[in-house]
């Protein structure tokens, strides 16, 4: 349902554990950098009422995210900061192509990606950390309906500006190329590391 | 309390009479644009969380209006479209110091002017349309306290990041030059023209 082409390793949940912190802080970011490049999309392609719509919700839906992270960051005595993000936003944005409409498919299967390996991470989080933080299990369960239903509209409006074939085959192209930059991974310690 | 240098002349209000199909157009997009404009200082000064939340309100506010444009230009039969921008934005973004503190407060001067401007006009605009379109004038005067109220909003942010006296300053030097950029106008019918 997902459409990706690998699972997230052990090497991640490593990560998680030495640098709970600072993957909490990335969630935020995260959440708010979605809300934004909602907000991009429906600025490019603002004359499909359709696409307005559902960017308005999922604008809506991520910032109400952010704000759930920050009071996560709080109980926890962690001081909300910017952070230098990590590599696997900028390395799937240089996938997109240049011009419209494969320009348009393109930035909404990268966003679709982005919310599908959003979604499997945090229900991968969920299992981890439930027996001893059942508090973030539960907050990180509740989160995945959401990234799941995102990564499908993000598909279905690609089908805006290419026949559902030409998505799907795109689809199957970036998904690959997006696991092999997951599987590279990153040093700094990231939702998507 | 709008802080405005002048008041909007009659010259408007023909382009107004001549033009409302394209004027309503405008104002769906000055309120996806007053959105965008909401997100990009949240991204820009995400760690002050004080202005974050006040974004995610404006943010949704001005969705939440973009809409109701929507739904009045479908009830004219307006086709939505993309239209060209007059010159009102960019001229006023030209007025932005470059580096901060001076540009956060400029940011967000700026954009509590423009909010000051479409609260001036829509009041104006409700008056103007009340006897031929009772519907309209009532939309537009439900719009002007919230606009009233993200001018006030912009202004007490920019007291982050400069002292009270330094932002009324500005914000006077600023109202003067805007002031300036609307009596120009365009020839294009805005909301800002």
């Amino acid at each position: 349902m997902l459409h990706l082409h690998s699972e997230s390793t052990k090497r991640w949940l490593v990560q998680v554990d030495n640098h709970l912190d600072e993957l909490l802080l990335d969630h935020a970011h995260c959440e708010r950098k979605a809300a934004s490049t909602a907000m991009n999309l429906m600025n490019a392609y603002t004359e499909n009422l359709d696409i307005c719509r559902e960017m308005a919700t999922i604008v809506e839906e991520e910032l109400e995210h952010f704000f759930m992270v920050i009071d996560i960051l709080k109980k926890r005595d962690i001081p909300f900061r910017r952070i230098a993000p990590g590599p696997y936003g900028r390395k799937l944005t240089a996938l997109i192509r240049q011009n419209d409409p494969n320009r348009a498919v393109d930035r909404l299967l990268v966003a679709s990606l982005i919310e599908a390996r959003s979604c499997e991470r945090f229900r991968l989080l969920a299992d981890h950390v439930a027996d001893r933080e059942p508090e973030l299990s539960a907050f990180y369960a509740g989160l995945f309906e959401s990234e799941a239903r995102h990564h499908t509209t993000y598909v279905k409006l690609a089908e805006h500006f290419a026949s559902r074939e030409m998505v799907r085959e795109r689809l199957t192209e970036l998904s690959k190329l997006e696991s092999e930059i997951i599987a590279e991974g990153s040093e700094l310690p990231r939702m998507h590391s």
